[in-house]
């Protein structure tokens, strides 16, 4: 494997909820109760496996946890699927890493029969990096809901058509 | 308390995942894994309590369950809501339980501080009465997701301002 490239792991271990909790304050992008939310995934997989419905994508460099996507099939939808998370680590951000974990999610989600993958984020101007990479990546805005997360704090839900990809 | 109104129970007591099971089964117009995805959240509320996010509103008459409704605050937001689930028993339909249950619900969503009440449906047209209830309802749509449940099947999504109403 090239030097460059990280190594993927989806099996959980205990010690991810902390991990992730590490990556997501150093990220700096997320609330405190983004945070809680993020780990919460976590245990709540640790807890019931797959039946949680949280599909993890680690990307590890000599056990480090570089950057991660958190997935999943939308309960009640024939092949649908939300991008509930992704996050690389602050020091490691604006080198590819995010487009290759996200790619490789994409991959899997479309493996496993995902034919609409959704993802949500916030209309506010410190969320434009966001906005832009999703829309480079391929995603399209599919609805805005405003004043969703506060007043005059959109809710942009964009998806990306991966039927064919599987 | 006149005859035709029903009691109100928001606690939760274990019999409730039958019932629940029962009223959706008998309604006829969900699927299995609609059924299991609300006895999901019976189980998710009887678990954890209200950190489970699930709020419940149980509409009784002589301890018989005649309808209810599900609802809790969206995490990450300031004061958007989630209608989760509303049903009422077949044999009592048509006669505005629906709209009661509706209506207490939402006054205590206000009542927590809750200020915009999301609802998602599907565009089908077996849904078409769904639809006009919510309409009627004073929900209007706020976003649709062509193709969100399944080919052809969009998800449309319903809000009501609830604001000032605490």
């Amino acid at each position: 494997m090239p030097q460059n490239l990280p190594a993927w792991r989806d099996v959980l271990l205990p010690k991810d909820a902390e991990s992730v909790r590490r990556l997501c304050r150093a990220a700096g992008n997320f609330t405190p109760a983004e945070e809680e939310v993020a780990v919460e995934l976590v245990s709540e997989r640790l807890a019931k496996g797959l039946a949680s419905g949280y599909h993890f994508l680690f990307a590890e460099k000599d056990d480090f946890l570089q950057g991660y996507a958190c997935f999943g099939p939308i309960a009640c939808t024939l092949h649908s699927w939300d991008l509930y998370w992704i996050v690389v680590d602050k020091a490691l951000q604006g080198r590819g890493l995010g487009r290759r974990i996200l790619a490789e999610a994409e991959r899997r989600v479309a493996a496993a029969g995902g034919q609409r993958l959704y993802v949500e984020t916030s209309a506010k101007d410190q969320y434009e990096p966001t906005r832009r990479f999703y829309e480079q990546c391929g995603y399209r805005k599919e609805a805005e809901l405003p004043h969703f997360y506060a007043p005059h704090d959109a809710k942009i839900i964009y998806l990306k058509i991966l039927a064919g990809k599987g």
